[in-house]
């Protein structure tokens, strides 16, 4: 049979590595271009492939190499919390990443999308527009709040996830960071307790350090995030003032609170009298799913994928909502921004006590960029490259770790929370060994107070190659050597 | 008499507001152009309107249209220090920040150069030569301490007014703002003592209420800047860990400390134990002298005019270095920096937890535009400018203040600071009663604890137009009126 011998060639082609799991193979019609033969022997042999699941087919995308079937990885365990604790943290972190800058390395520590996962064609053609036609107001200082027209189409894209905002809330900062920063400056004093999840952002515990405050840290479900009980009852022991949390594709676990875990949340908070400081980052990269019926129901699994924020169900001013364009757009640009509610002018004032604003021309580009249409496409085409990586991870994890590794399996954002047996070395050991070896990831010491030893976040934002692969099975050698 | 004629008619030209005080009058072969008349006569001519004093010969640069004789101003008093205090002047900040808020309004408010006296056809260039050669370049995050070849060239510029630094030290900024919080950061906890100048920048205020530090007050002359016997007094007397100061064209009054008065700074500062903060800002903007016999003179005249700021004199580490090209420059760059020296990792490690680092595409630009060599040339136009809207601003105080009227006269940057007579209304009052006339200025009060409230900040970093000495005049008419 013609289509046999086709998918037999196609099948030795994988093999070789010519065609890697993940990758997008050749469409039908070119292939019966390449080939010689009939669009139909094409269909036929890709049919084939796909009942013996070595090809997947994803509808409006075209034909994939499969990603081998993973032996299943359990989620690692939900963590305790702990008790309040002034933080002493920040010599540690910087230790960690100075020893992770060096430029000829396989780089899992860097939670940023890689050039190639960023719109720089549109990016560069709006730069190009405003320097073209607007480059003096370029020369203009737009001191915070920042450019008002930037922040309707933020306050638009708000409106369009469920939050009722305002475009005079949103104050435009230099990266989420500095949202989160002057948020908690906002709302607090040197000496309150601030609760947050274990694992969390390391750039939470160096805010909170910098700021004099006390942490205390909540029990976490790696999949399902914060544990609201857990929280409630932390509430009846200390004066929390604040929740600092990232409830949808929490950094470092990927973990996304349900809906309704969302709503009691914020309920606990009216009830309680504290505020939430909600990062949502990487919201905006929900992995979506492919086998859908037609673009319009596209469009509506991919509203209803995007996890909607803490704030779309606060109807009580309790949340305060941070976020960046440094994850879904290009961390170059140091752009985010805070819809601040009734905080508004004490989070200004915090501004312009630390950096004044953000620099115009940043503004003006993304202005441009928003303007011109592409973001949710853009956005759209990351996901599925996310989706992919994080899977590719996962198979390679499944395969060349230990026995006994736990991971989490993200639904949206590009990082990797791997949980290694009891019997491994603690990451920052292993973080030594494998630099040696051109290896660099995060170690779990650095998100949070205790118990994430064996723990370490690999990010996956960048083009999936054969390298990278590879350096992913040295740790999981190496991970598995030591223990 | 030819030439009387000549005289006669520019003179009439000028009384009739076609030649304006400052400006630059046609060049001797122009006019003899113009007007049909030998090069001799208008030579002639010219001697003529120098020998009465109408205009005035400005050696390679031109004849320029006479300043009227100021009525002679004395400078203000120089302040009294005051005890250690906890700030809470936050609220009346932003307070007037938020009355001086309207687009159609004279501004001697806003301290940033107008769009005409910033480099923008340079700036321009430098942004595409950008966008179309490295673009891809501003898609990488380059997170603290920023990037590596910018830091040279700012160490280089440094190197040459006298401070030995090295790139490594340097840390690239969210301006000047966040170069102050983070030094202050890395070298106290709340409740420290940090000493600062009267009148200071309120950034100063800010930044230092927002840490929660205890302020002392020292001091000060409006023309030749901190007491610093009257620092050393204080030293006996409060456990002052770190003294925030502008030694070079202060904001506001415009002072200038001796070179004798820095020297001695830095020695009570390595005696007594203490850091020095610098902020240089306006370092770059000395208004030099135009009476010089060659190229090569003006050269290094220039050099000595640009005052060697505190860190020139500092052999044991005493000084971290704060500045930014948002004066000299663009503000809307936003893009600063520190030279902090052995407290580099420590500012770093705040900068992390603040911000990150900032923005790739204005270090990039800004970059290029050193490299493309205008800067000083650009800095010697501005610096003419600036020279000459002070001595207008201060004839126009001269003539429409009230008796009794004080000013300082900087040699350096675009501030000046006016202390009204005893009998004159307070400046919040003088404020509220201008800005229905369409007038903006900052009152004293924001620069300081006590002892201000007499005091204006008049900003004339813009083109000295008919309606700009009319609300000037304005603003003399209403300080009379209200004494």
């Amino acid at each position: 049979m013609l289509y046999q011998n086709l998918a037999n060639d196609l099948l030795a082609n994988i093999e070789q590595g010519l065609y890697r799991p993940g990758e997008r193979l050749p469409s039908v019609r070119q292939l019966a271009r390449q080939r010689g033969v009939s669009v139909s022997t094409v269909v036929s042999a890709y049919q084939h492939l796909e009942t013996t699941g070595q090809v997947t087919a994803r509808e409006k995308s075209g034909i994939y190499v499969a990603i081998p079937a993973q032996r299943q990885i359990e989620a690692p365990e939900p963590s305790r919390g702990s008790q309040p604790t002034q933080l002493q943290m920040s010599d540690t972190i910087a230790r960690v990443f100075a020893q992770n800058r060096y430029p000829d390395r396989m780089h899992f520590d860097l939670a940023v999308p890689a050039p190639s996962f960023q719109p720089a064609a549109q990016l560069k053609a709006a730069a190009n527009r405003v320097v073209r036609h607007h480059f003096n107001d370029s020369l203009t200082l737009y001191p915070s709040p920042g450019d008002g027209e930037l922040r309707r189409l933020i306050a638009q894209r708000m409106l369009a996830c469920g939050c009722q905002v305002d475009a005079q809330e949103i104050v435009i900062t230099n990266g989420c960071q500095e949202a989160l920063l002057i948020s908690l400056q906002a709302l607090t004093q040197p000496g309150d307790v601030v609760a947050v999840e274990t694992p969390c952002y390391y750039g939470f515990l160096q805010a909170l350090e910098s700021l004099g405050l006390t942490v205390v840290s909540i029990a976490t479900d790696p999949v399902t995030g914060m544990d609201v009980q857990a929280l409630a009852d932390d509430l009846q022991r200390w004066p929390i003032r604040v929740c600092l949390c990232s409830p949808s594709y929490s950094n470092p676990t990927g973990a996304c609170m349900t809906e309704a875990a969302k709503q009691q949340l914020v309920d606990l908070a009216h009830r309680h009298d504290f505020h939430l400081i909600e990062d949502d980052i990487f919201g905006e990269l929900a992995h979506g799913e492919d086998h859908l019926k037609s673009q319009q129901d596209a469009f509506r699994r991919e509203q209803e994928q995007r996890p909607r924020p803490l704030r779309a169900f606060d109807r009580h001013g309790r949340v305060i909502y941070c976020s960046s364009f440094s994850k879904s757009l290009s961390p170059g640009l140091r752009l985010g921004w805070v819809a601040a509610g009734e905080h508004r002018l004490r989070v200004m004032e915090r501004q312009r006590a630390s950096t004044t604003g953000t620099s115009t021309l940043p503004q003006l580009q993304v202005r441009d960029y928003l303007k011109s249409g592409h973001f949710d496409k853009h956005l759209s085409r990351v996901r599925r490259q996310y989706r992919i990586n994080i899977e590719l991870a996962l198979s390679v994890v499944a395969e060349a770790f230990p026995e006994g590794t736990h991971a989490t399996q993200p639904q949206g954002g590009f990082v990797l929370w791997i949980s290694l047996p009891k019997s491994a070395p603690d990451a920052l050991t292993l973080l030594d060994r494998a630099q040696p070896e051109g290896v660099c990831f995060v170690p779990g010491q650095v998100f949070g107070l205790q118990g994430l030893e064996s723990c370490l976040r690999i990010s996956v934002a960048q083009p999936w190659t054969e390298e990278l692969e590879g350096a992913l099975r040295i740790l999981g050698r190496l991970a598995g050597d030591l223990s």
